[in-house]
């Protein structure tokens, strides 16, 4: 057996939500004027009502609504399949899994979210949801979720990749969903920027502000977020759920996980249902590996400290690993990674010791790519190769060792969209970034005064 | 149940060959020279000793090598959806089902014939193989086969696809294939071509002339042939083998297949599983719909008769319904579906009227690959959605007689490299291409002058 499947049936029926079993409880995010602890209500004008009492839920299990079942099973369960000819290519002991998510309609593990959030969304009567999105990941599938429910759907699209990446806009476009290259003049935040600087090339934490501004100023829209929050991670929770599922099947559990993070949702999501067996002490040897970009290195580089989600600030503090929400990350092809934080949960794990982070270059990990396509078939997009890369390590490590290791990793998306960056490299023309000190110490020197976690 | 999935095991062990149970025998292919009846033996320069024994073998099950079956694992068994939101959208009482070939590494079908092929070829000691691409679908399957096995990949690809289409070629280069735009100086065709007309876009069919002229001046080399013959419908029956077995488990059984038709051999290895059953009468009304472009109407408008699979007429002599080997399609963004001819096994049922044949314009086909991305998610390649066009016709014709129908449609490919063309389409800058009688007329007269089939 190489792949494996599951039946349609065994497709989860619940998210598990790791709140109440981290080791201390998570520090509350704050109220982004007052600093005082967000209070759900604060949450009210942004998010549907479902949404916010997932963020802050305590239950261990949430039922997965059958409407996203449905949708989920155009594409879930999605495959993990055992890369044995690339351990075969690398000699060694170690099995190699991976968990594809790259066979959803939007070639990404974003859907998961997308759909539960704008299915909550339309149930309370919501016509609109704006929302950011960087290489356009997130953007195509909420704009996929929106063609479902019938639902409209305003994508900010950071404005270099609304110029290099034309394709993700018009996927968005065949979904139905409307575009703009932001900063836009449709916002202040928008504006703001564009009066500092005309030719802004835009950034993820702009982006949401400008979305985050549209939601407040319009009564019947929403704001959805594609990653970071409580709920986004929490409905890519079905992606280990599944995976650990398969593993059951294959006779094996993983001695180490591996994803790439770029806010920490498809991270988290396929890490948490394994950790929640360390956390349990039912599984307490098994290791997690957060594999990031050496151009935004939030785990391995940045403080563990509150921040705005957004350049604007309008967004809730969040108490998380940042490297400020002023940073510029450099113009890698991974664009899903440039976000300036991550997921406090598991910026949490990682500050308890439960994660270990490790930086990636673009062009060591457009290798393990090619590599990879080469013997395993599957082009995947550069945000996943970075997990490649770490799992790669833990084979190599563990034929050093002379040891067998299970890892598995996350391919999140598949590289379709993104093969001029595998010109480039092909080419020779890919530049390492490693960010100055200076620059770090710059974009953290404008984090806003609250006191250390 | 949505989604009709089959266990690894479900995997076919054979393929089917349809020529033992064809109501008369398949017309002999014609040596390109002499005029003859094509001998096995002809071929042997360009292909290899098992392809030539499966392109003329009477055998009815052919066993699928267990090398290949564990690559086919990588993706197969692919999906089969039954596609309910689409049905609620038409308002129809007929039941419309899809099986999806774009979870492949290359996001089409043509991976089942590219991986036999190379596989063949490498167990007989051959170090490269050539071939023809036009829209870059095959050359990529090819290159991707290549790369698995250790043979070196050469590909000629149609001038103009290759400048517009250059995330394709940026594919075969990952899989670490060499790419050459159409017509080249590397090859006599191709010089010719090039002094007529320096500026020659080429042509599906000056591509082939060139990699067989390169096979044949190479002992180390074979040429390997994405579509028409009977070894690559072959190799596609796992199409329609697994697609018969999820109905079976769905309680189904299809009224009506539909298939869009470029060479064939996505639309026979769908349709001839299900054709094996109408041939012995267990059932005969069972309906078979070849969907193809007003651009390139073979089996709408052209004749039948033998013609060259290419321009300088180096191939055998295939009898097929062609509009002539000198033929140049309109540039319609479908690239798959602008060959001049057709498969034969596919040509003598149409012509004995076991299949019928519409032709569709490029506006029609994009709105309805726009509406079901809107419903059913996935964005699906042009050409695909010529069958997609097809089925939706049946399921209006269903609606319109209040019956009940059961369509089976192939979705052959994800349209994520063909974004675009859906650009284009929804800025209303699409042209429709009707050929001009004179215009196919004097294609036709340059037919070689062999009786009429």
């Amino acid at each position: 057996m190489k792949k494996f499947i599951l039946a349609e049936n065994d497709l989860p029926q619940q998210w598990y939500n790791i709140l109440p079993d981290l080791p201390a409880p998570l520090p509350p995010y704050l109220n982004p004027v007052t600093h005082e602890p967000l209070r759900p209500e604060d949450l009210a004008p942004l998010l549907p009502q479902t949404v916010i009492e997932q963020e802050f839920s305590q239950e261990r299990w949430i039922d997965i609504p059958e409407q996203v079942r449905d949708i989920y099973r155009m594409w879930r369960p999605s495959p993990l399949v055992r890369a044995d000819r690339l351990e075969k290519a690398l000699d060694t002991p170690a099995k190699i899994y991976f968990k594809y998510e790259g066979v959803s309609p939007a070639g990404s593990h974003k859907p998961n979210t997308a759909i539960p959030q704008v299915y909550y969304n339309a149930q309370e009567g919501v016509r609109r949801v704006t929302t950011e999105t960087g290489a356009g990941q997130w953007g195509s599938a909420l704009s996929f979720a929106g063609s479902l429910f019938g639902v409209a759907v305003t994508v900010y699209m950071v404005r270099a990749s609304y110029h290099h990446k034309p394709y993700r806009r018009s996927l968005m476009h065949t979904w139905g969903a409307e575009v703009f290259p932001s900063p836009t003049e449709r916002t202040q935040a928008g504006r703001d920027i564009l009066a500092k600087d005309p030719d802004s090339p835009g950034s993820l934490g702009i982006a949401i502000s400008e979305a985050v501004e549209d939601a407040l100023a319009h009564d019947d829209t929403k704001f959805a977020l594609g990653s970071a929050m409580n709920h986004v991670v929490l409905h890519q929770t079905v992606i280990g759920l599944e995976a650990k599922r398969q593993l059951e099947l294959a006779g094996d559990y993983p001695d180490v996980v591996v994803g790439c993070v770029g806010g920490g949702s498809n991270f988290s999501g396929l890490v948490f249902p394994f950790m929640a067996d360390r956390l349990s002490g039912e599984r307490p040897e098994t290791r997690f590996v957060a594999a990031e970009p050496t151009a935004c290195p939030t785990l391995t580089r940045g403080a563990y400290t509150y921040d705005y989600p957004d350049t604007a600030g309008l967004g809730p503090l969040l108490p998380m690993r940042t490297v400020g929400h002023g940073f510029m990350p450099a113009p890698i092809h991974a664009g899903g990674l440039r976000f300036h934080g991550d997921a406090p949960t598991l910026c949490a794990l990682h500050d308890q010791g439960y994660i270990e982070a490790r930086a990636y270059d673009q062009n060591e990990v457009f290798a393990e790519a090619v590599r990879f396509a080469r013997h395993e078939g599957f082009v995947m997009a550069p945000e996943s190769s970075h997990a490649l890369r770490g799992a790669v390590q833990e084979a190599l490590a563990a034929k050093e060792a002379g040891q067998e290791r299970t890892i598995l990793f996350g391919l999140s998306g598949h590289g379709h969209f993104d093969l001029g960056a595998f010109d480039a490299y092909l080419a020779g023309q890919l530049e390492d970034y490693t960010i100055p000190q200076a620059q770090l110490d710059e974009a953290l020197s404008q984090l806003p005064k609250i006191e250390r976690i």
